[in-house]
């Protein structure tokens, strides 16, 4: 099938992918856009798998001076990304832990400071982690379904979102719609997450794709370098703010972890999962 | 008559309630929900005595285990609070100055950093003080009355709000409305106030409580310990600028307060109070 | 003909005013409001001249106790201000650029700091230097035309937005509006920067003058200290950043404006402009 960044009729673009075992990536080099698919079901979940995978075709694309932009979207039907992968939290290993948290950090810092535009494809639910994603990035386009929800739930779980999670927030929906959605766990179907703004547009699902290389094409059309500074001056601030607390975010998240009561929430949490199924 | 958080048909819960001068209390213990009546006529002002027990209420419910969240509103028609007792201003000595202005700090730094929720139940007018008190809850419900208004005015009287009463503000409305409304020491009527954000939700009067402890159910239903700390995280940098300049932020108001300009004009603005009862 | 600030029927005020060669300004000492027109054709560009003139003119209303207010307007029809002249950063001597950048800084802290109340009558486009000018006013009422558009474009040529532009851009229209709008370079027709909240107000160009008046005297009605220290409270962070980091971001102005690439797009710019007329 044609890509949809393919305007009807021009000819075929020499195309790169690379897939790997949960990201299908594929980049249109005559647009300079890639494709970045999230193909790990049933939910995409975060698993240190995926984040590692996932921080590692960002490097890559960085790396490419082909590349100048990214659209962020799902192959799994319904869902974006649930978010980080419970079973990585339960009952493993300090090491592990920290080694998990390191990943989801690292791949937040290569998202919200990317010199790349990034636009998220919202085609499906987006709880938790799977926001941060969308939040991270330039631009949210979402899927006008509103069986399709998005939000910081961490709350509704007995978890709080880190810091830098609220700040990516705060800086999207602003401090009064972060307080009351971090505070309540709120998951915004669809129309309610583009009237807070915490996703800029909703089309009709068919269209999502469309509208996200139209949108990729007007922010390419800026020349990168001014573009790029501009971002890092918007962006700078809450960026260093983990990286300068960066061990101290990961003791806080053990700490957390290892409690009892979170284990046994978590578990519970877990099996409620598996009988949905 | 039935508690309005009493849905029909349950059966009375145990409910302890304290009444002082100022301040009724009644805490329903099988809901969690304590209910907090401003009954200082003719305008709750917000005098040394009133606010001390505000700040003894507080204190007690949050050290409560029985109680996870509070709905304030008022006991005395058309008027929520009318803000800070001018009486307390005027002619009277540098101690009584800081003691009442230390009691308006603390008032503040209990509610706006309470734990437990709170929901203000805005039925009737609340200017200056009235509207931080407002401003410090989790949730604003107002009468949806024309007539009521609400604002921090205090450049009206030719006072300016001090820097911890805008921080509350801009977290509520952002930079830009609190900029404008404070310089111009705005009273926004209730539908203006909605409009704007300062409110969260307009119900007809008589549906006001119904709506707060509707609003304190879903609050509740989350897990406490991850809202508290989710609450904590968003407002801490507000709380913390207080405490580092609590005395400093006192030698600013009595410095102020001295002044005989000001001193004139509290004197005039409490002789037009008087006059026109 | 009469003043817009002249109700009608009042007998004419005395009136003081002086006429350089790039702003007249007028003075009503009964109304205590001034009133700045731009008038440097073809597009009211911020030149080392313009600019002096500018500071100069602030200056001596400030320090003019009869003088409370400002509106500020251009003379040259379609436009308000085309923003920084570009001839000022092509070619010349570091010396020069020192200086250029030093009187834009001088500008933007004397009008954004300015203890007057200041008024934005935007009668016609106003792109980057020429938003900042109406960013940094108290009030913006704009005509509604939809061919004017205003906005911080800088993007567009390949520069950077200071980064002191961008916190007076954020403290009118937040920061995700702020993020968005500079990446992109956008200029937004008066209709779509109203609704973003880039000006406060569109009204018919005929009524622009009319309504600017009567938004003056709405903020003159109240006491000018309480609203100056107020106004001070709400900027002052702002205004200290640039204090502290003046000499910082003079030379990155001069890093930026000497590389070739960058005066390469700007003769390229200017040719571009020369060839529309």
């Amino acid at each position: 099938p044609p890509s949809p960044l393919q305007p009807p009729g021009r000819p075929l673009a020499p195309c790169r992918s690379f897939s790997n075992d949960k990201i299908q990536v594929e980049l249109d080099e005559s647009s300079g856009v890639a494709m970045m698919k999230f193909k790990s079901p049933p939910v995409n979940s975060l698993s240190l798998e995926f984040l590692t995978e996932f921080s590692i075709s960002l490097e890559k694309l960085e790396n490419n001076r082909a590349c100048r932009g990214v659209i962020i979207t799902s192959a799994v039907p319904k869902i974006f990304s649930s978010g980080l992968d419970i079973t990585e939290m339960c009952g493993k290993s300090m090491e592990h832990y920290t080694e998990f948290w390191r990943a989801v950090q690292e791949m937040w810092l290569r998202l919200y400071g990317s010199s790349m535009v990034t636009v998220a494809a919202v085609n499906g639910s987006s709880p938790a982690g799977g926001c941060l994603v969308a939040l991270s990035c330039d631009y949210r386009i979402m899927a006008e379904n509103p069986k399709f929800s998005i939000g910081l739930n961490e709350a509704q779980l007995g978890i709080v979102a880190p810091f830098w999670f609220k700040d990516t927030f705060v800086n999207v929906v602003g401090h009064r719609i972060a307080e009351r959605s971090l505070q309540l766990g709120s998951l915004h179907p669809a129309p309610e997450a583009h009237k807070l703004g915490l996703v800029d547009e909703l089309v009709p699902e068919e269209k999502l794709m469309e509208k996200a290389a139209a949108v990729m094409a007007q922010w390419l059309a800026l020349p990168d370098h001014a573009r790029q500074l501009t971002k890092t001056m918007m962006r700078k601030a809450v960026l260093d703010r983990l990286v300068a607390h960066r061990e101290e975010d990961i003791k806080n998240f053990i700490t957390f972890v290892s409690k009892e009561s979170i284990q046994k929430s978590l578990r519970m949490y877990m099996e409620m999962l598996k009988k949905r199924k």
